[in-house]
């Protein structure tokens, strides 16, 4: 027993826990009218019971085993089929549709759990001098394919597991700062650094399945970043395995050192190195904490309104706001006697139906205030007016209570949906904010055209999730109803359309998923020719034996492959 | 006539502007009794006539000449003596001391001008194709030595000015950002910014005199980045010209599109081509805009203010505290009836001697508010709270003003005393909240020791500039009395100190100014041996002839050269 805890093999999150849809009698009309599909039925095709999977065999040839088993001991090293299969794929819907068929390109051969960076360090050494390949593991969350080994890799692989590597080393009271091992997950990290008051504010959708390390290797971003920052920002110094040698940044508030070496490895997805250790900025948990709901006529004004927000003398630690389909579908997943619907009455949609409102149109927002109480109320106060400017509408504190409680059982839902023959994944991305309406109708309309072409049902919903001095993330989610040998395939149409569009509209390929396989092949288009090519000379000149989680973001020094998958 | 303006060849600013002592008569008895030097008299030492300075003749071949004439014109290059002195240097002390020795260990061998991307372009491939070398300049004020040639260089080389690229491109009014060429100038972008409304919020010391291109290159910090940003924060997209290829980063408000691109070439001192375009954020001009005076009974209660601030729910636009030492200076430079004089009255003195201050510590603050009234109001109150905490006194507004307008001014005062027998230069560093008071004794140690071993009479002194969440920015000036042909090696010993000091306390070798040949010596204690080593792959992977600006931050993959100067 490592004592590390890993998600279900064939899905998100913990066994035992699931999407329950029972208490939620909107959603199943809500779904069949949308997208055709009755997911009143039990499962049509659940996941298959892992004796039946086929899984290669490991490869490992004897003498790295001895030596990886030499440095880490033998309770630390796995080459079984479940603990290989669990290493495999990160949790994108490409992945989930793969393990439930079975369809194993390439497995790692063996699973090391190393307890300190001294051991990270000698399994390195031991894969790049035997020529294999190392592929770092934090907990598993990934949905752009970084994780997974090269269909074509012939070369023993290495899946690194930083599970062991989990606790909070150092507290800097006096400058806010606290030394983290790579490996610990959102809640171990803030149950470590709450018990003496701090808390680091960092809460991706992922939270409670990612790591610290997979957080600054795939550049995260939290619900809170609009006041704590991306990862990039809370970042402030780090220690990273690399072949040969350790890099270590000394936490610093600002520096003018040359080029950033941390800003090379924050977002490098295992291509330079292992991370061990990040330290990272902590605060006072602040005196009051709240997220007001609020209604807007239409998407075009809840944007508007963000963008006021942003642009305000407020600085609040929330903004969001989703499109009238998220709100729909929100609305769908209520529970029957609580939840939302206490909140959104009857009552309440008949006034806004005689202030003129097209509850068809209407978006529900979020916005959440950190500080004083005094520093809260001038907050709110702020933005009251800008929300009335673009005829907004205070709903209150319980949705967001709601949303504070719930917002990392979504992942949940995917796999509920795959049981019963929808595909449903999300892309993120951010542009600014003159080009933020024509981005979001552009990859709406996109998405539904790629829908239409491989001749599916599906739904695209949308929000805003941050916001920033020149634009913000638009965070899309969609889903088609097929179960068909081909729904791959028909994913991937959509999946490339909506990518396409980001590109086409000026935003960016990922807002704070990463690139791994999934996105490499925008990547060029992303930052361009050029800017490929400076990556690839970086990870070339670090790991000039392509021993570094090879393939992800850059491949042979070129845009990425289109994709891993059979299917593509 | 290229219409490009240059600094003085010998030294900091504009023809006929220089510091003026007469109407400051505490100066003279200051220095006097500070460092023994009488500041009274006239030049000692002034700066040469320009015809008496020895040139190396330039060596650019007949080829490759006719290559970049046909590239700019004939109007737009240069290889008279002038023009290749004024591109020698940068403005460091190091610089003005060696240039009014004529101590020309390589000149550039030509000047060209281009006007356009294109001929940047084809200057940097005809430069490669002649395995000559390429040193970007902007406005010449860097004091790290990024701008001069390596002394031990053979190979011809270019200094490629980007002047004639002065302009404001595009305004994307909506979503706050500008694309500006690198060439522009501060005073020239606030100007067209101006114009229309807007500012970009970026005020460094060389402001003046120093470019937008520049700044990127060297990670620049402004007086009121606290709220606008560094430049890496202000900088959102660019283009850069490289070998063969131009880099393009499209402005985005965040990305998890891999390492930042961006943040490499942020800092790169033209290690890796030339910045030609770059997107920033720009801001509506505030509604109010205020700079408050305070006092603190010392240093140490005045970093810890700042600290507080920054922990605080108020987000000041500058914040600033001077130790007794730099106050002192301060009052020392005040005209005779107006300036400080009018605000830092006798009675005023009297009243805090009262109190218990020992005016020998007292430390003068400077904390800028920006936004609505409501809110300059709101975040004033936020910090007289702090400031009381912390035993400091409100002296109001009148010494913001006065800082506000003299702040571009100091440097003229280098010259000034240069011409006196004094060497005088800074260096700033940043460092965790938990190290920062350490690190100011200790530096302000280290150096007064370095002037006891070389046996010159001096003086150091030193302002926070900046506060960031997990630290500051400490900014020392120093100076020392010598004017002995031995001044730069005893410079070199306290310069040295410092830097070690800063190296040894946790901080950073330079905030904001660069790396440079200055501080290349240190980078490696920086940012670990793992660090130079990545650094160093990036430039060669990038730039395999080492045509671009070799030797800055890095030389041949390894820690920097100690000194291309002479006298190191």
């Amino acid at each position: 027993m490592t004592g590390v805890k890993h998600m279900k093999w064939w899905g998100w999150g913990v066994e035992g826990t699931a999407f329950n849809p029972d208490d939620k009698p909107k959603l199943q009309p809500f779904v069949l009218e949308r997208v055709g599909l009755d997911i009143s039925a039990t499962a049509k095709s659940p996941a298959p019971a892992f004796e039946d999977l086929d899984v290669p065999a490991s490869r490992l040839p004897d003498e790295l085993r001895d030596t990886l088993q030499g440095i880490v001991g033998p309770d630390f090293l796995f080459t079984d089929d479940m603990d290989r299969v669990v290493h495999t794929f990160g949790k994108s819907v490409r992945d989930l549709v793969r393990i439930r068929r079975g369809d194993f390109k390439r497995v790692p051969d063996v699973v090391v759990y190393p307890g300190t960076e001294a051991e990270v360090a000698e399994i390195v050494d031991a894969a790049v001098a035997a020529d294999a390949v190392v592929i770092p593991f934090g907990g598993g969350s990934n949905i752009v394919g970084s994780l997974e080994p090269l269909a074509t890799e012939t070369r023993p692989v290495i899946s690194l597991d930083l599970g062991r590597m989990s606790k909070v080393l150092e507290i800097d009271a006096e400058a806010g700062l606290a030394r983290i091992q790579a490996g610990a997950l959102g809640p171990s990290i803030e149950e470590q650094l709450g018990r003496r008051g701090w808390t680091m504010g960092h809460f991706p959708d992922s939270f409670t399945h990612s790591t610290l390390g997979g957080w600054v290797a795939t550049r995260s971003s939290g619900m809170q970043s609009d006041k704590y920052g991306d990862i990039a920002d809370i970042t402030r110094g780090l220690r990273m395995v690399m072949p040969g040698q350790i890099l270590e940044l000394r936490p610093l508030p600002s520096y003018s050192s040359g080029p950033s070496v941390r800003e090379m490895v924050i977002g490098s997805e295992g291509r330079l190195g292992v991370i061990t250790e990040v330290w990272v900025h902590i605060h006072r948990v602040p005196e009051e904490r709240v997220i007001l709901a609020y209604f807007f006529p239409d998407m075009a004004s809840g944007l508007r309104a963000m963008h006021d927000i942003a642009k305000s003398d407020a600085a609040p630690s929330v903004t969001r706001v989703s499109d009238s389909r998220e709100t729909q579908f929100s609305m769908a997943t209520q529970k029957k006697s609580k939840g939302l619907s206490k909140y959104v009455t009857k009552g309440l949609m008949e006034v806004l139906k005689r202030r003129g409102w097209n509850l068809e149109q209407m978006c529900m927002s979020f916005i959440g205030y950190e500080g004083s109480k005094a520093h809260v109320a001038y907050e709110k106060s702020l933005v009251k007016e800008i929300v009335a400017k673009h005829g907004g509408f205070l709903v209150g504190k319980g949705p967001g209570q709601l949303y504070d409680q719930k917002k990392f059982d979504t992942p949940y839902i995917r796999d509920f949906l795959l049981d019963r023959g929808a595909v449903a994944d999300v892309s993120e991305t951010a542009a600014p904010w003159s080009r933020l309406e024509e981005l979001y109708e552009s990859t709406i309309e996109a998405a539904e055209q790629a829908m239409e072409r491989v001749g599916v049902r599906g739904y695209i919903m949308c929000h805003l999730s941050h916001s920033y001095h020149a634009g913000a993330c638009l965070y899309f989610t969609f889903a088609i109803a097929d179960d068909s040998p081909e729904s791959l395939l028909k994913y991937d149409e959509v999946k490339r359309s909506v990518q396409q569009s980001f590109i086409d509209n000026g935003a960016t390929i990922s807002h704070h998923h990463g690139v791994g396989l999934e996105h490499a092949p925008w990547i060029e288009a992303d930052i361009s020719t050029a800017g490929t090519f400076i990556t690839g000379k970086l990870f070339e000149g670090v790991d000039p034996g392509n021993n570094l989680n090879p393939g992800k973001i850059i491949h042979d020094g070129k845009p990425g492959i289109t994709s891993n998958s059979s299917d593509a």
